[in-house]
């Protein structure tokens, strides 16, 4: 057993502990009555690094809920590896949905149940237990920095000029991210590929106040059918998304490529089964692979007007709303999708129908090159912890900030992660495998490691 | 003076302060913490009709909410009136978008502003008032009988069975209602045709959770997406409905009785600003007069998806829903309509979906001729006290249960309405002129006159 594996055995439960207290704090971004709860995550995280053996560790302020920064400077000649992560947390609702409490995490075949248990909490915390494992076993071969935000999950919008005021601050080799997925856990794979995303929340508005359906049904425009023909339209009856300008920038991926990424396994008949699923549906000519890969998409994240309650109420809605998400691929900007969404979203609406668009969160997409020692050093840590070369693979989800680490900073990250598909992020359940917790603690020191020796 | 105007200026507080007190109590059908409140408005009205004289009062049990049954015989050789309204009201919220508080009946600008100030509390109540009036002067001309109901707003599921089990009891040559509107206070209208009504529920299932949109979108049926375009596939581009069969029993008006609609007043203009829209919108070929009178029409009277909450959610959701009200023309069958629906909307999803259809409400369309008794009574009392000969107008709403009564009971109906549509029925800030509610109390005791001598 290697020195490393031996102190992880001894901590195990400690390190768990420590994790559920983090959970415990319902750090939801999105959600004003949080507030609190924000700051308690942070400090808790500030004193976690701080008892791990960092030099300093503080709060910064933002425009929006602080940045956790932390660092130890062993030696300024070594490398430096700042590690990203966030404290914030999706809302949990539906709470109805959840077996067991959202912020009480539980254990159950061997998975850890609750809010953040991957998405950031678990991951990002692994880093901060490995970061003490090699300061008390004396490993620690480079500098450390971390920056640890609170508003991943509501598009960052305070971390670029965070990034902008504090650039000397920040500087580092190489930035280390655990914030993804794996394909499986016997089909290792790090992430090459981020889709951008723009976000945008619509309102139409018709008639002045809510009508009777049967006095007016049929003499007014109905905001929420006219939502629904404006939403349908957005869609070809080949998926394809019908915005004008929308594929302009999309750089098609050649069949080379395209046939190297055929190669990770993939089996439909599981992927439909886990979902329940007579079938899947996306753009015409693309695999599902490649559909959330390489291909930009849209869909509607939340969708009201009217009577909601039980019952019939005949009403005639006075407006309709919409939350709707773009993902784009590399080389797409978010501003300038936006920008084409709205003009066209606007001119799709009939007279007596007024709309507003809102953009309400983006950022844009990023491919990771692999012949970098920071990919190189990724891949020979994760070989070494889970027995298997993993696949260079793209991300459909979206980690805007990591265009922006790049565009600010100059440097590059590395996607780090240790989810899987099944831990259902963003959903009610969420959850994230207890060997995957020790595994990402075993698998951090190594990447370091091979890290500065590549780096020499 | 007449004796009747000078017994309503007597009494004309309490009149308001009777009605204020009916009002108070939030009786909402269409929700079960407001079953107490259902009870407590049938007791009221009971002793109500007791106080202004009747015979006997009763609450009479049904599967649902009891109906408050009364009458007084004065004359087993006279002809009898029979009552009908409704003591439930439409639920108040968005409650936010209350001037006053939706139970507390405030007066502002000569109008009652409050949830039943007109649907129905206000109109029926008129009726208790103006009973009373011909007890206290000795000009009651006819026997009375009241059925006030409790189930109105949710579409009278125990009604017709109470009008089969108590047809003897409810024996009668005439209906009265008060639960429609007149076009202007000087341009008063009596409602000669209602449209029928299909009242569905849908709801598409997509994925057994709710999913990430950047790791699933554009592989997987987003049922939000999917939702909006079966909606907007249910009309084409010139508002006409799609479902297969849906027109088939529909009966043409003719071009003579469409010009005779023609004449009524009506002026687009001040309808568009009234509403703050910029222009109407309905099937082509029609008149908005037409469109709300004698075509059929397709609403969504709700809709919801998803993250409807502040901020961005990137979600994915496993289900969407919509509430949906078509309005049926007289010989369209509600429950016909219901399965030309179910199987049309069913055959329009995508494999990846499941939907589910649940019919929540309906009723049968209904005309009235205007060469009968009852409807030459009418007019004869509403010119009496508004000044003009009123003109035969189709609402666009519904009274499925008058379609009922012709059926089980044999009696028709007559639609003596007081209100307007700027009530703002079953909308925010519901409203019914002081003015109305006195010249309502006026006509009826006319029109019990009229229909007697008519009757001879």
């Amino acid at each position: 057993m290697s020195t490393n594996k031996g102190y992880i055995e001894q901590n195990k439960d400690r390190f768990l502990d420590e994790l559920f207290g983090l959970i415990r704090i319902p750090s939801v971004s999105a959600r004003p009555e949080h507030k609190e709860d924000m700051i308690k995550a942070a400090e808790y995280i500030k004193a976690s690094i701080l008892t791990a053996g960092a030099d300093k560790a503080e709060l910064k302020s933002t425009k929006g809920f602080p940045v956790v920064y932390a660092e130890k400077m062993i030696d300024p000649s070594k490398p430096t590896v700042l590690v990203y992560g966030h404290y914030d947390v999706q809302p949990a609702e539906p709470l109805e949905l959840w077996k067991s409490p959202a912020f009480e995490p539980e254990i159950r075949d061997g998975k850890i149940y609750a809010r953040g248990a991957d998405d950031d909490k678990g991951q990002m915390f692994m880093h901060v237990k490995a970061f003490e494992m090699m300061n008390k076993l004396g490993t620690l071969p480079c500098n450390v920095k971390f920056m640890i935000e609170g508003e991943e999950e509501v598009g960052s919008p305070s971390l670029k000029d965070f990034c902008k005021e504090n650039k000397e601050l920040l500087k580092a080799d190489i930035i280390l991210i655990s914030d993804t997925t794996m394909i499986a856990s016997d089909i290792p794979s790090i992430t090459v590929g981020l889709r951008g995303l723009s976000y945008l929340e619509v309102e139409l508005t018709g008639p002045n106040r809510d009508l009777h359906s049967g006095l007016y049904g049929g003499a007014v425009a109905n905001p929420a059918n006219v939502l629904a023909k404006m939403i349908a339209s957005l869609k070809d009856e080949n998926q394809h998304i019908t915005i004008p300008g929308f594929y302009d920038d999309v750089i098609d991926i050649s069949m080379e490529e395209r046939s190297e990424m055929a190669k990770a396994p993939f089996n439909l008949e599981n992927y439909k089964k886990a979902l329940e699923i007579e079938d899947v549906l996306g753009e015409k000519g693309y695999s599902v692979i490649e559909r959330t890969g390489i291909r930009p998409t849209l869909d509607v994240c939340g969708m009201w007007s009217g009577y909601t309650g039980e019952g019939a109420k005949t009403v005639l809605p006075s407006k309709a709303w919409a939350k709707i998400s773009m993902r784009l691929v590399p080389n797409q900007k978010s501003k300038k999708v936006d920008k084409l969404f709205e003009d066209h979203f606007k001119s799709l609406a009939p007279a007596g129908i007024k709309v507003k668009v809102t953009s309400l969160h983006g950022g844009e997409g990023y491919v990771s090159p692999i012949d970098t020692p920071g990919f190189m050093a990724a891949s020979k840590a994760i070989e070494e912890v889970f027995g298997k070369k993993p696949i260079p693979t793209r991300s459909g989800g979206s980690i805007p900030i990591v265009a922006d680490f790049e565009e600010v900073l100059g440097i590059k990250s590395i996607l780090l992660g240790f989810g899987l598909d099944s831990d259902a992020i963003h959903s009610p359940n969420e959850n994230y495998p207890v060997s995957h917790f020790y595994k990402g603690i075993e698998t951090i020191p190594l990447f370091y490691k091979y890290f500065c020796e590549l780096k020499k």
